[in-house]
């Protein structure tokens, strides 16, 4: 185990290993492999357990505009926070797009959620809402290329998203395809933003130091989509309540 | 003298009390009224000082996009944001527009400036640099209907802009017309803002706790105004240093 000070003074990964080793992080820990995941992809998930995923899901999807506003707010340069502004547009949506967040209620409206409900969060589980706000506070107070580290995660959402939409178009036909939006929408944009993102903290993060800030980022980053999943899986599968 | 308790139970001010509450705050302490602004507009300012001017201010412009993403950062509301990021592309720019930094460095220039001597704040006072990281630090620490009403300074911006570039034409003609792009984009971009943002602040602003917030965050706004006034008053009108 090496103290930080020796780790100041390691010599710094070359690139191809630091990414190797950020794309390892996905590879064990991005939430597809969550047991809750893997029900849902397989059809396992009723009407009930779906709608909750989804409402729960929506406190961090409200949340992004927010966490990147504050990276923006870190970011002193102009060039980089020009870039990275077009995430808030993609979900606070502007003139001519409505926006991921809106694209987020169509869905939760296509698994028979009301709008007021999904808005009010009212079925958000306290463990969800604890793993998001602690992303929130990351952003705010850690580096911005640290906190721009951790949306890395993106690396791993085209994968998964491909999946998803199938498994929604076999297993829930009763989802209108309408509410399948958002999830489409993420094919595109996601690797726009990760590749971005990864160049620039494969250029930025040049000292060993700053490298396995950014890989324990990303790390906290797969973790903190895990514990949402843990929240829901044992509020919804492995104890579920009727109300 | 009133304590916050009985300032709590207080009666709203009606909406016309509290608007020419929130003018008078511009009408007393706006920084058109400053010594220093009153030399610029003048045409009793020599190139040194108004070199001065326009590098300190630099960093005003630099940190604008910093403070409103930070602003966006606090604000829940996905309509609102969508209204306010529109600020941050007027500073930073976007691929149909440089952006209010990149003319302001026009401007620079126009004044004999280095484009570097000014990214790198070279000529930066302290007391300037103060006063604007206090109104950053303001912006992500108030709630964002405080630190919306902040900005209501813009409400004085176009009468002061319009004296300016009648001003700079008559008194500093050596300055390239072309390095007032700035000031010329603020008559349309600040009333546009001012009238968004004061319309919110009545909006929102219905106890009288929250007024005397709203007319306090805009005193401390002109306050800082002035404050980097005052610093540059001091180190190039009152006490200027041969180099």
């Amino acid at each position: 185990m090496k103290t930080p000070a020796e780790s100041s003074f390691a010599v710094p990964w070359p690139a191809d290993e630091f990414l190797s080793r950020l794309r390892a992080v996905g590879g064990h820990g991005y939430h597809d492999k969550h047991p809750f995941h893997a029900l849902m992809n397989a059809g396992k998930l009723n009407r009930e357990q779906l709608q909750g995923w989804v409402a729960n899901r929506f406190y961090y999807q409200s949340r992004i505009p927010i966490k990147d506003a504050a990276i923006l707010s870190n970011c002193p340069e102009r060039d980089l926070r020009r870039v990275w502004i077009q995430r808030i547009r993609d979900h606070d949506g502007a003139a001519d797009d409505i926006g991921g967040i809106e694209k987020w209620l169509l869905l939760g409206e296509a698994v028979g959620l009301l709008r007021q409900e999904m808005l009010s969060h009212a079925r958000l589980l306290p463990g969800v809402r604890y793993a998001v706000d602690a992303y929130v506070a990351f952003c705010r107070t850690q580096p911005w290329i640290i906190a721009m580290s951790s949306s890395l995660t993106e690396l791993f959402a085209p994968a998964l998203m491909s999946k998803r939409i199938a498994a929604f178009e076999k297993h829930y036909p009763w989802v209108k395809k309408e509410g399948l939006g958002y999830f489409r929408a993420r094919l595109t944009q996601a690797p726009r933003d990760s590749d971005f993102a990864l160049r620039l903290v494969l250029e930025r993060c040049r000292s060993r130091d700053l490298q396995e800030q950014a890989v324990a980022a990303l790390k906290f980053k797969c973790e903190l989509l895990w514990a949402m999943l843990d929240a829901m899986h044992l509020a919804y599968v492995l104890t579920p309540q009727t109300k």
